[in-house]
């Protein structure tokens, strides 16, 4: 999507010197856009780790970028056993999102292919910008399937602003353009359907406040930002008209693993009546394990809790919300499940979230 | 309860000076301990709109306050317009607690049994100070039937650990002392029973992580901050045993207005079989109306929502979270139905939360 009316994608191969990788620093939006130069696996792991990129399918591509940069780093000599190391580090960065072990995987499998050093390298960067390609593909899609649910809403609704509610950032800036949640959304806005978005903060990195309020700016699409406390007052009320969340892990049941808060928000669209959706590329989904509870829930560092990360004064601070010695405890996922869930949009349409419809999507 | 050992109320008449009422200005907390004297209706006024003090018992007995001070600056030579003008804008400093309403009329009332001003200004000193009084005594009732609650689970549990989650502050700060939630919390940690409380930080205004977690922690009782995205998941995993929240004006139905986000945390209860209590004074219950949809729901600035604050290099400081020019909104309240709650603690007894049993309660 634009950004200052320029075009970007999240991820891109530096033109000049195919040795860098470069993405866009979330860390520092919406108060400053700079680009983050990738040279080695370990720029790409604290990158991640950082969360200088983040959300389920960027953090794949950027892994998938991650190991062409450690064989052309020639990373001890390109043993078998040091890739290994390399892409089970790299897999532990992020442990909820299942994008990233897929991910790294398909690298490993594909590298298999030669024995060449320099071919692996050449082979590498191809599976990586394949893999971008399909991640980007994959977004445009779900907007095409999601933008009916929308246009069905305005319809019903004789062209009133039709109310969204998203939590966290399932934008553009999570994957490589368009977004999942907010893809249905883009391309409504582009039709020029009447539209307005509920932003959530979404404590305690920010997401929503600090990514989703600056790209839907960005795209001049309505929206305001509310506390994550606000979204089942709003439905109460009759101002929500269908929830879309993103997933970073989703089982072939339909239970899901997203950023912490999203199954209040579904709990509260169930008692509203309201629609959920959860829009999610189907690398999202995982088909190795039976249910949620085999989903590692990441647990982040307390002092994200403890402090709040803003802007004063024309510089990036962490201010201190709490008592000094306070006990923090900070989730960074929890789980949905299915019965609450209305639907899924994919790459490869809609469907309900039970195993017999997600089967039938995914084959 | 105690601060650095001392024990405080949250308001008290200046003992050398009877012309000055003092408050904990609840907004330095939790990083700096400062007495705010109020000399004025005005300052009244303010500190409660600022909310220098807040919590729907505290605010009546602040405006109580306010009210003697008015008759003493004989303002307006006290004619009953102006008195009544002094109440009405006292009653719009924030229009969803009713025990602001209430404590304003009863103060009203008392002064009517004399027309001398000297007379007046006793009457309407002691009769603030019985409003002080009985709060405190509501709050301490609260926690002597809130007890059993927590006993039984403590018993249930064989003596494992308690843990207990509430939302925003409804503790000895929103009230006199012991707090409405917290009460039976005290009570129950007093008695050495194992405990540990969740501390929702419950932005906007952090009351949670400024003051809930700091009036726990300089009374010793163990407790951990958590987002307000994090409650549900907790409760999923089987880490919350019972919530406690308080109210800011309930129906006779048992409907109620309280902080907002208190209505996903009792959809999450509900969900997963947890007992959710409201604790209340019955000062907090509004017989003069028939469904929330009368309770006015406070809207306050967006600001609120856009800056969080906290400290940072020794100053209190607000950071901006979001881009320049984000719209947000910012609702102080919302509205939780009575057939998600197990019951209310109130100073008459534990009852379930439906018109007959409250109303035996309250006669």
């Amino acid at each position: 999507m634009n950004v200052k009316g320029q075009h970007y994608n999240t991820i891109w191969i530096n033109s000049t010197d195919p040795s860098v990788v470069k993405v866009i620093d979330q860390r520092f939006l919406p108060f400053s856009f700079k680009i983050l130069e990738l040279r080695t696996i370990d720029d790409v792991f604290l990158a991640i780790r950082n969360m200088a990129v983040r959300g389920a399918p960027l953090i794949g591509v950027a892994a998938a970028f991650g190991i062409y940069l450690a064989l052309q780093n020639n990373i001890e000599n390109q043993t078998n056993q040091s890739i290994t190391k390399i892409a089970n580090k790299l897999k532990s960065a992020r442990p909820t999102a299942v994008n990233l072990v897929m991910a790294v995987d398909r690298m490993l499998q594909s590298i298999k292919k030669s024995d060449l050093p320099d071919e692996q390298i050449k082979i590498a960067l191809q599976a990586a910008i394949s893999l971008k390609n399909e991640e980007l593909e994959n977004s445009r899609k779900i907007g095409v399937y999601g933008l009916p649910l929308i246009e069905n809403i305005a319809n019903h609704k004789k062209n009133q602003q039709v109310n969204i509610l998203t939590h966290c950032n399932a934008g553009w800036l999570a994957c490589i353009d368009w977004g999942t949640a907010t893809a249905p959304i883009y391309m409504a806005h582009n039709k020029g359907i009447n539209l307005h978005v509920w932003v959530d903060e979404t404590r305690p990195r920010n997401q929503g406040a600090r990514l989703t309020a600056w790209e839907l700016g960005e795209h001049k699409v309505p929206h305001t930002l509310i506390t994550d406390n606000a979204g089942g007052q709003l439905m109460q009320e009759g101002l929500v008209d269908i929830v879309i969340v993103g997933c970073d892990r989703m089982t072939l049941d339909g239970d899901f693993a997203n950023k912490i808060g999203t199954y209040l928000k579904a709990l509260a669209a169930k008692d509203n009546n309201i629609p959920f959706y959860v829009a999610l590329p189907s690398t999202s989904i995982d088909r190795t394990i039976d249910n949620t509870a085999q989903i590692p829930i990441e647990i982040r560092d307390p002092e994200e809790v403890l402090t709040v990360k803003g802007w004063y004064d024309n510089h990036s601070t962490d201010v201190r919300i709490a008592p000094e010695g306070t006990p923090a405890l900070n989730y960074g996922f929890d789980i949905t499940p299915a019965h609450l869930v209305t639907g899924l949009i994919t790459e490869k349409g809609t469907c309900k979230a039970n195993r017999q419809e997600i089967s039938y999507v995914l084959s």
